[in-house]
């Protein structure tokens, strides 16, 4: 009722009608002006007064405050004062190149590595022990500890045990949002400027670009087709972490074999460097039964092991944990209370009780056996449709596979890329994964990327001859 | 049923019974000892060589991989290896002070700051909200903008503006996981060692550790019975941005008012600082209806806006926001990018319904009601129960208030606060929220938070006795 009464003075003591410490208009005469009873103008000028606008005591006239100042008139045209500035890390993470975030809509057939089906997603399971979550009874909602649910950390704890060969206390388990900020963390709290870290090339983006952002060196090591290549791993004497995917290399697919992890770990000893082992699909093996963490056969404590509901589950669940050598738990929880304190309770819950209930293991092997359907698929239809030339690698674990195109160079990646696209086909060039150019002795073949955990079984086989006859157009273009 | 013959194995390669490089027992001997068949020993063989554990080729005998090293007996007693180091980050967050985290059973009435009460949250349109969200169809599940859902930023555009005069564009808006991400990301992307920051003393210690945690300076700047003392605000050419509370200063409770608010940002133009505005219980004030934001009246595009569902939802959704000056937008999403990808994408659809349907909006009014009458009660028992000096500040608005207790020195807080746990009531100490020690010339007098909006009236009016008593017998002790 009194709004635009109080609008009006507002606006009058902002642009100078109303001055600073002058008498405020008398509220008859607003009630006059303004067709309302003195009882809503004294209701505004309390409001005022509340805020500071006005100056009123009893037995006084009101008064506009004496430090009000008006504001100054717009200005026009570009912004002339000078603005502050952001920190090394905001300076180095504004100029970063990241992938590009999926705008618009999407191609007809997405190869998109990182998507899952929504269908593989347990929604009724998870809705009954969402709700049994919510329903739970809790004296008082208030923060919980930084680490995470105890009743998920304990489900998790045998579950790493039964499916990782991982053998842990639950107090070695923080909960995160996702790989990412267990990546992200790992990064704050053991990265400088001016330290180096020893990272998979080709490797993952995303993880590549946290250590960078900290100002840290970057030293690739190279994968070769067994994995990250252990004999050429950095003697740098700054170097302070190695981050690595054994279990299936991304992007190329390789398993680290045990001779090499054991070096790895020797290396880990004599540079006294922290080894980050992001398991990041280690659910999805065919075949054989999923290999045992590095986390396993770390005997020192120097293994950090990142696990993640993203595959498995939903990465738009963002839930994942880091499973930390005993030193590493108290920076940790301090720097993920600050960070943001901890996940949130509810899912935490549900999870565990899907863990608990044996019912989140029934599910990976449902959607194992679902991809390893896709993956046939998609190996079969690369078989009977692409040039003779073209070489799948990385096909025994995971959710997506590299395809080699030795009949095409790697400058000539971007124009497949955008071929397929035209054609309603997402696939993804596989060059954005390596640390630098390729060296110019020895150009490389052009490499794809393809997903295939969100595509069902005919999308698959559509994709791929789709695939094959853009492949055809830009093999005949000039 | 191989597993028995396949740790056998690992472990008799593991101790050097099987060396490096040696012949791998035969499949037929293998299969006779363990009493299974040639195919089972086959299969733990494919296992091990997938593993890199031995090296298999067709019509040659399996050997043990010659890169094995047999793992070292373990070691005895402490730890003897020197250990990695931490980042200056990692340094300082693991030496940090943080509130301790109650462990074990709360005191039976408790005055816990930042808790809610379990019966206010709406647990049926949420449950209802959150079910719609997960059963909306999506085509795939991927990873979203780091900036948050479409839907969620566009209902809190609506929302800011109708409930706290904030004008903005959905496109300033990035989603968070509460007001604890919301500051951290501040502090990651704005400050720098040998920065400095300025910070209401007393203030909130989980921001101000984290600002501490950038390696940046601390410029405490006194609080009075109007908030934030603008006059004192520093000139050092090193700051860089002041975090305040100006809708309700955390802990006092003062509302700054708006001689003061443009002040402040004249002095963040003057300066070329930031302001962080911390609005975290802006929803609730009393009597008067909420202040705008200081937002609101910054034309510059300096001040940084951190809104909460904490206190009007619950603190375990983790979820809250911050609007930003548009040229920060970009730093800001990058960020939260690398920090943890985006907010969980369920949640946030559910309370962007919450919002569109004007349920959010009941519930917050309902729960000012509730609280309200939390607070009535609280007044009205400490002036029935407390001596005559005791005096409450904070009152209009938030869900807490200070105690200030003039009979008792700041050196007594202890004792009192010790006094009320004994008998089963939490209350809670104001002076670690300080920068520093008191001035010595002017010693100050103890200061108790006391939150009241997980509790019922009943529990308060029992607890503020509880407190008198306790009072008494400190006063009471020689």
């Amino acid at each position: 009722m009194g709004r635009r009464l109080y609008m009006q003075l507002r606006r009058q003591m902002n642009d100078g009608t109303l001055c600073a410490g002058s008498r405020a208009p008398s509220t008859r005469a607003l009630a006059a002006e303004f067709g309302v009873s003195r009882t809503t103008v004294t209701a505004v000028y309390e409001q005022l007064a509340a805020e500071g606008f006005i100056v009123t005591a009893p037995g006084r006239v009101a008064r506009v405050a004496s430090q009000l100042t008006p504001s100054a008139p717009p200005r026009s045209g570009r912004r002339t004062r000078p603005q502050p500035t952001l920190s090394a890390y905001g300076t180095r993470v504004e100029a970063m190149a990241l992938p590009a975030l999926s705008a618009g809509k999407p191609p007809r057939i997405d190869f998109l590595y990182g998507a899952v089906a929504a269908r593989d997603f347990p929604a009724l399971p998870w809705r009954r022990a969402h709700q049994a979550a919510l329903l739970q009874h809790q004296p008082r909602l208030y923060y919980e500890p930084p680490v995470g649910d105890a009743s998920l950390r304990r489900a998790l704890q045998g579950y790493l045990a039964r499916a990782r060969g991982l053998l842990c206390d639950a107090e070695q388990i923080v909960i995160v949002h996702g790989s990412q900020q267990a990546i992200d963390l790992c990064a704050r709290v053991l990265l400088d400027p001016g330290d180096a870290f020893a990272f998979e090339d080709p490797g993952y983006l995303m993880a590549r670009r946290c250590f960078e952002a900290t100002g840290a060196r970057l030293l690739p090591v190279p994968v070769d087709d067994q994995g990250l290549d252990t004999a050429r791993l950095p003697e740098d004497r700054h170097v302070r972490l190695a981050y690595t995917t054994p279990s299936h290399q991304f992007p190329l697919g390789a398993m680290l074999p045990i001779g090499r992890r054991q070096e790895l770990l020797r290396w880990a000893a004599r540079r006294q460097a922290w080894i980050i082992e992001d398991d990041y699909d280690g659910e999805f093996r065919y075949g054989q039964r999923p290999i045992e963490a590095l986390h396993a056969i770390d005997t020192d404590g120097r293994v950090i092991y990142i696990g993640t509901f993203s595959k498995a589950l939903s990465p738009q669940l963002r839930l994942g944990y880091l499973v930390l050598p005993a030193e590493l738990v108290p920076v940790f929880r301090q720097a993920k209370r600050l960070s943001d304190r901890h996940a949130p309770v509810i899912e935490q819950r549900a999870l565990a009780s899907l863990i608990d209930s044996g019912a989140y293991e029934r599910h990976v092997r449902r959607v194992r056996r679902e991809n390893e359907r896709r993956r046939s698929a998609l190996l079969d239809a690369v078989a009977t449709h692409l040039p003779a030339g073209a070489r799948v690698v990385g096909a025994a674990a995971g959710l997506h596979v590299v395809l080699w195109l030795p009949m095409q160079g790697q400058q000539d990646e971007a124009a497949v890329v955008a071929a397929a696209r035209e054609a309603g086909v997402g696939v993804y060039a596989l060059s954005p994964l390596y640390a630098g150019p390729p060296a110019r002795s020895k150009p490389r073949q052009a490499g794809l990327i393809l997903g295939y955990a969100s595509l069902d079984v005919e999308q698959i086989r559509k994709g791929v001859r789709a695939l094959a006859a853009a492949l055809a157009r830009v093999a005949a273009a000039p």
